[in-house]
């Protein structure tokens, strides 16, 4: 769908826009402190779920692409990207089926932590044209998925190079925020423990995108990054440091339908266009013409903003307000079709692709 | 989709359910409790966007639907419902211009707050050959839409009725959690004084599933009430005391992918696929098969599992858990396709009406 003479003006509400210089500034500040790291970007597709924007990730200078879903990544290769990491344990015959059929037409990465994840892959890989490379999943602290410490990522690490169907591809961690130096020295010592074992990893892939800026102090160790939020960022980044609320590249358009007392409007977006993602601040996303507005609840469909901080009287009822949710991703995820947007202008009206997917 | 031999093992995950038989049993005791109360039912099809699921409310006996946007209610009338109350104070030619649509194939009503919003439907209904059904919004303690006041609704009464193509259709109200008096006081004094005015309301509108078992609080003053949770139930239900988790009718179906720890499980579930709804008890979801285990952390695909107070070893690697989410409506709203199961057979996979849309 293009919008050749399309305003935001013209757009019904609730609606995603998405400004594209803003992503633009965004991916190229995240390119360039990966170079300046000297760690290659591996970016996430997960926030934004458009081959487009993988696509001129990667023509910015990321190696390939990361997805965290089988769906994500089949519509990642349907829209023409041709190296993808799914840091994810994949099990079941039915996944990895596709899994399967997805190695078969791209450079395919996947993650283990366990030997029952390894065992899934080595017999449904036993017989590939080309082995599957599997990277280690590490546990630096984060408290989700990983093993739990480096000899076990030597003990896995084994088991899928001696799975004949399998090639190690090194080590990846999602991070716990903030820990750096904790994260650097788990997989420093991960990294000798294989590299004493025979087994030196290729790869030792960590992301996130609030320690973006900090890139440079696992350099050494890390070799890549996968961050994911950098290229529309959000309030919850904004919180967190990653730049600020004028970084933000995604805004859900909005109308004031209500306003019941003089403290309060209401808008129609509630919890299925903005979602309940907390913050540590408070509140549920920024109004970017009203900065000191609370959008202080959510129902499904409309949420409650106190204007008490607002000077003045406040918008009107049928005004239209942008809104930075609290989690872009998640907002993403809600929506069929998102509007791109440069400056007042809609470029084009883009399909989100495999949200509602399962698996 | 039929799924003549489809059972739930042959489901891959994360995947929704619904139990039929629940559902059967949660409508057949919703239309119970209201027809003991002696007010209508217009159950509110946010939660299910399935107009098989409508048409069996209807069937057992409610008066018509409840949709909460343009696009729910669009999809409900293209399933062949006939009498749809829109609850929201609708703005803007675009909108206005579809409800035109709409009120010209279905016995369409909807709400105002404010004079804006009637003037809208004033100016675009003026010509209509039959008038709209307008019904005045009332804050009666919840504090999101709604007039402030009883003398304040008969002033939005009296513009609807003087407005050619509108007609009065009485009050509604969303009313807050458990404060049936107050609600009963506020709409028995807007009632005296529209009769007094000679605008009797026709209608007097409430809803919410959490305090049905009480309807009967609010007869002699509500003549119809809208509930929607009540067709699935949920975690946030239960624990606010309607039924019990064994009422829940919708699950999430879920794989272990991960055991990093004895105390820990990662299900294949996260914010995508539950949605980070929040409960007073906290946790994200009960997990049916291990009752002990908390749901602590959500991320975009996974869910973080404590089993600290599991007994035994816990579940392992592989095995499939279904989880009651905490919130049902949000859940339904993030998956293309929910799976109707009876016992352990899939009935049918349904697709999910008017999710991602806009507006």
């Amino acid at each position: 769908m293009t919008g050749a003479d399309l305003h935001i003006s013209d757009i019904d509400t609730p609606a995603v826009l998405i400004d594209l210089d803003r992503v633009e500034a965004n991916l190229a500040r995240g390119q360039r402190l990966a170079d300046a790291a000297g760690l290659r970007l591996r970016p996430h597709v997960k926030t934004h779920k458009l081959p487009r924007f993988a696509q001129r990730q990667v023509a910015l200078g990321a190696v390939g692409i990361t997805a965290q879903k089988l769906g994500e990544a089949e519509a990642m290769a349907d829209g023409g990207l041709a190296d993808i990491f799914l840091p994810y344990n994949i099990l079941g015959a039915a996944k990895l089926d596709r899994l399967a059929a997805l190695h078969a037409r791209v450079r395919l990465s996947v993650s283990a932590d366990s030997a029952e994840t390894v065992a899934g892959y080595a017999a449904r890989f036993a017989g590939a044209a080309h082995p599957l490379t599997v990277l280690v999943e590490c546990d630096t602290g984060a408290a989700r998925c990983g093993v739990q410490d480096p000899a076990a990522a030597v003990a896995l690490a084994r088991a899928v190079a001696a799975a004949p169907g399998l090639a190690f591809g090194g080590l990846m961690t999602y991070p716990p925020r903030g820990r750096l130096a904790g994260t650097r020295d788990w997989l420093a010592a991960a990294r000798d423990l294989l590299t004493d074992a025979g087994l030196p990893p290729p790869v030792i892939s960590t992301g996130g995108t609030p320690d973006m800026a900090r890139m440079a102090e696992l350099a050494g160790v890390a070799t890549e990054w996968r961050p994911g939020t950098y290229i529309y960022s959000d309030r919850m980044q904004a919180g967190w440091g990653h730049g600020t609320l004028a970084d933000c590249a995604l805004t859900v358009l909005t109308t004031v339908v209500s306003r019941p007392t003089p403290a309060r409007a209401v808008l129609d977006a509630g919890s299925k266009a903005l979602a309940a993602d907390p913050v540590a601040s408070g509140g549920h996303g920024h109004i970017v013409e009203h900065p000191a507005a609370v959008v202080a609840a959510l129902s499904e469909e409309h949420a409650v903003v106190d204007l008490s901080a607002v000077p003045g009287p406040g918008p009107r009822i049928g005004d239209r307000l942008r809104v930075i949710p609290n989690h872009a991703c998640v907002v993403s995820n809600l929506f069929d079709h998102v509007h791109l947007i440069r400056g007042e202008r809609v470029e084009e009206v883009a399909r989100v692709t495999s949200r509602g997917r399962l698996g």
